[in-house]
C-alpha cells in the first residue's frame, strides 16, 4: 500500500464517500479509479481497508472491505494549554510534532503577556490532520478555540493539572519526576505560557485552581518548545 | 539586562572587539554606545560581563568587568548524527530545538536513500548559535560537514553507539530503556536516517562497527522529530 492512500474520513463507517478535499487528492492527484485499493483512518479508533466505487472528478465512493479496530499506544490523555506564539509557523511546527509523538488536546489560551490573541484554529487542526496521517494515529487530536487564561484554569477537568512558568524564585517540582507518582491511565493538563511567561497573578489563579507549578528541566526553553517537551515527557510516561 | 544584549565571541577572553556582525548589531540596532553594559559568551563554557568601549558603525570593541564559568547541565556527552531532510528547514528547526534542550554535537550524514546529499552546514552553524544565545547554553554543540554514512559509522569514536532505524521485523531495543543501563558520564552518539530510512547493508554496517539497533518508542516519526526525540531521551537521562 503507498504511502499516501490514507485518507481522513470521519465517520467513515457511516458513509460511503470520500470528503470533497480527500476525494479531489484520490482522483485528481493520485488518479485512483474504481477497483483501487485505498485505508480510511476515522479519527476515532479505527482504520478500514476500503475500495473504490465510482469516483470522477470531484466525488469519490468507496466501500468497506475490512474494519481494523485500533489501540492508542499510551494510557489515559494527555491535555496540553498552550498560549499562541507571535509567529503562527512555531507553534503549527509544535501542534504537528506532539501529534506525531502523541497527545489528546491542545488548548489554546489567551494570556495577559500574549503576543497574540487572534489565532487560526482551523489551520491548526489543519496540521494536526495531516500530521496524524503521516503518523497512523488512530485517535485524533481535539483541537480547541482560544479561551481565556481565566476561563480555561476555572473550568479544565483533567485528574493531575500542571502549570509550567519560568519564575526561578517560586517553588516548582520537576515535571517528570512528579509523573512517576501519578496513575498512568490519569488524564494530565500541562499550561504553558507565552513568550513573556505567565504573569504572576496567573500562576496564583491556576494555583487557586489546583494546578501545580513544575519545570520541565533546567533549559531555557522557547514556548514552542516547552509546549514540545511536555507532551514528550508525559508520553514518556503513559506509553503502554 | 536585556534580552538581546547577549553577542557571542569565540575565544571572548582574548579579545577586545565583537565580531563584525554582532558588532553591528550591537551599534546598528541596539545602538550601544560607550559605557553600555554587555554579555558575552564564547560558546566554550564563559559568560563574561563587559562594557562597551570605542564603538562606530563597523567596529564594537569592549572590555571584560568579569568571568563567569558556567557548568554544562548534563553528563558526558550527546551526539547526533542524521540524514538531513528534504526540505532544509526542517532539518534547521530541529538544530534549533535541538540546541535549546541541550546537545553536544551534530553530525550530518550521507546515506543511500538521503532526499538530499549537499547540505549547507554554514546555515545550520547560524541557528545553533542564534539558539545558543537565544538559550543561554555555555557550550556551542559542534556542527559537523557531511560525510558517508560508511565514513561516519566507521570512525565515530561515542562510548555508547546506537542506531534507530523502523524495520519491524529486525530486533531493537527501546533506546529510553537501554540508557537507564548507562554511565551518566558516558558518550553516547545516535544514528537517525532519512525519510526512506537506513537501507539494510546501512543498518548491518552499523551494526558491525558496534552500533546497537534501537526503537525510539512506538510512534512513526518523521526523520526530523527522530533526531530531536533521540536528544531529548538522551538529554533526560543525563540531566544533572
Amino acid at each position: 500500500m503507498k504511502e499516501e492512500r490514507y485518507f481522513f474520513v470521519p465517520n467513515a463507517a457511516n458513509s460511503t464517500e470520500l470528503p470533497e478535499e480527500e476525494a479531489q487528492h484520490a482522483v485528481r492527484v493520485l488518479r485512483l479509479s474504481a477497483g483501487d485499493s485505498i485505508w480510511l483512518m476515522d479519527g476515532a479508533g479505527f482504520f478500514y481497508r476500503a475500495e473504490v466505487g465510482m469516483a470522477n472528478k470531484k466525488r469519490c465512493f468507496y466501500h468497506i472491505v475490512e474494519s481494523l479496530p485500533q489501540n492508542k499506544s499510551w494510557s489515559g490523555n494527555i491535555q496540553l494549554a498552550i498560549a499562541p506564539t507571535k509567529m503562527m509557523e512555531r507553534i503549527e511546527w509544535m501542534a504537528e510534532k506532539a501529534t506525531e509523538i502523541g497527545f489528546d488536546e491542545l488548548s489554546l489560551l489567551d494570556c495577559k503577556f500574549s503576543e497574540r490573541h487572534v489565532v487560526r484554529s482551523d489551520r491548526i487542526e489543519r496540521i494536526v490532520v495531516s500530521a496524524m496521517k503521516q503518523s497512523r494515529k488512530p485517535f485524533k487530536p481535539t483541537v480547541n478555540e482560544m479561551t481565556s487564561f481565566g476561563q480555561f484554569v476555572s473550568s479544565c477537568k483533567a485528574d493531575y493539572k500542571f502549570i509550567a512558568h519560568c519564575y526561578n524564585d517560586r517553588k516548582r517540582i520537576d515535571f517528570f519526576d512528579q509523573l512517576q507518582e501519578l496513575p498512568k491511565d490519569s488524564s494530565v493538563c500541562i499550561l504553558v505560557g507565552p513568550e513573556g511567561d505567565f504573569s504572576i497573578d496567573e500562576v496564583e489563579m491556576a494555583i487557586g485552581n489546583g494546578f501545580e507549578p513544575i519545570t520541565l528541566g533546567n533549559s531555557r526553553l522557547r514556548t514552542e518548545t516547552a509546549g514540545l517537551m511536555a507532551v514528550t515527557l508525559a508520553q514518556l510516561y503513559k506509553r503502554i
